[in-house]
């Protein structure tokens, strides 16, 4: 079975290792978002594709879900006694070097995709990790502090302000122009479902499904998606700040018809939101309904394969 | 009092150290060597301006007399994980963090000299420490391994081979059209003594020396040069593999030969080399004999004073 996942960073790849878990056998290809990434200190940062290969790799801190396990802070230390660059984002010695190494293949003219391509060869994730395109998107935030509007980038809003500063706009820059990476719409059209991971549906997926050729591509497949907002409230992070920007409930019905019965097939919601398998507005989508949270990897399996059995059942 | 001193890495630094405690009052500028300098990972690696910086401003490995003082090394083990670029060249997580910085500001387009001052003012090591150049000079050294002459960069001869291969040729690549960075020639012109601390004269003192411009104000001023050589080898480094390749013997005497009557006015030997004293190959030189191992700071200080000493008789 080929399966295509749309993922961000902890959730799509909490959500990854049940899918593994359930589909042993599956040849899975994760599409990553790209739009959070960031230069910092003149390297190139990768959060969602490094969290994917990390998880999947076994390098990640599980306790944090994201970053690298056995982690040291040397740089961190340094570049503040330097008064280097941004103090807000930080990251480990560990994960300098996948950046210092992305960003030497990057320099020497190799494409996102291939880079990620060397960095996976390393980690051995078990899936195919391809960045939605190798043209530089990222999601810039339109806000304003008191002192006049201003974009800032998306990692800037979301770690630095911890999106307590209302989004005006959400905005995936370059996204209008860019291709999709090599691989990408082939895998999105060969797959026999597609899947959403409870990623947040705006910046994670909405910035994946922004990339031209990428909706349509989804569109034409048997896709299902897992709320990532249970009882009215994101699982982690901070969705309902970006759902907000786009004038979006913070609720599973929402969020399904957000995405809307012309994109997805299959809407899994939490027991907290049994409410939503008769809701008008999920018209066309079905709803399965059943327990969401990822709290372990028993559970997250069952997850992947309530997915995988909507997914088979649609498609018959 | 102002002093220039021409300075390599581990034995400048110590050497300079000294001089501070002798000459506590006087304003130094020490002209560093960049041939040694190299670009790994995609950062840029200015050894000697390191061991100067980190020497004078207290972060120096002291045992080891290069490198950083309660280093990590994360990215060194993550890099051999990835089978990332050369792995004989270690560097530990806080050395890559100046690397980071350094390499930020030149990709932003800072020269060389701009961007030591920039990681001076952390260090604030008591000098003034400018490059010999903002234009790229690099050491490479002529080998033949058996299959063939080639080029190496003289890191890769130095570090990686520990100069095993013999050198046919050594040349500071890219010094032919090299300009001395702003305030060199200055720092020169403008000084009361001009010092060689016991650095390699080939591929640290004499690298300096092969910038258009710094050889000519150098021989116009009161120098005063400390031998590297002790009784026929040196200090620390493998300098007579270095001599060797541009024909000249590991002595004191042929070293100061070799500098000539026309550039240093004053030659430092040690009590085992007292015949240089009447050696006419250093006719025209003032030799003065005394105890030049720099064991501790009151050692070299002595070592220090007795160049100053020497400097004042000449100038008088």
């Amino acid at each position: 079975m080929r399966i295509t996942v749309l993922a961000g960073g902890v959730g799509a790849s909490r959500f990854l290792r049940g899918l593994q878990a359930a589909a042993p056998d599956a040849e899975i290809t994760v599409v990553g978002n790209t739009g959070d990434d960031i230069t910092l200190h003149g390297l190139r940062v990768c959060p969602d594709l490094d969290t994917v290969m990390y998880t999947l790799g076994g390098g990640i801190n599980e306790s944090q879900g994201w970053g690298r396990t056995g982690e040291t802070f040397s740089i961190r230390d340094e570049l503040a006694a330097y008064a280097a660059g941004p103090d807000w984002f930080t990251l480990g010695d560990r994960d300098f070097a996948t950046h210092i190494v992305r960003t030497q293949l990057l320099n020497d003219g190799h494409p996102l995709s291939a880079v990620t391509e060397v960095l996976c060869q390393r980690w051995q994730p078990g899936v195919r990790l391809l960045p939605m395109s190798d043209d530089q998107i990222e999601t810039h935030v339109l806000i304003d502090e008191g002192d006049g509007r201003r974009y800032v980038h998306f990692q800037e809003w979301w770690v630095r302000m911890h999106a307590a500063v209302p989004a005006q706009t959400i905005v995936a820059a370059g996204a209008g122009e860019a291709r999709p990476a090599p691989g990408v719409l082939e895998a999105i059209a060969d797959a026999d479902v597609v899947l959403f991971p409870p990623s947040n549906p705006v910046v994670s997926v909405g910035t994946i499904l922004a990339v031209p050729g990428i909706r349509e591509a989804v569109a034409a497949k048997t896709t299902v998606a897992v709320s990532p907002i249970i009882g009215g409230a994101p699982v982690r992070g901070m969705a309902d700040a970006c759902l907000t920007a786009i004038g979006v409930e913070t609720s599973a019905v929402a969020v399904g018809a957000h995405y809307g019965a012309g994109l997805i097939n299959g809407w899994l919601v939490d027991d907290q939101d049994k409410e939503a398998a008769t809701d008008p507005a999920l018209a066309g989508i079905e709803v399965r309904v059943l327990p969401l949270y990822m709290r372990d990897l028993a559970a997250t399996a069952e997850i992947a394969r309530a997915a995988l059995d909507l997914a088979a059942e649609l498609s018959s």
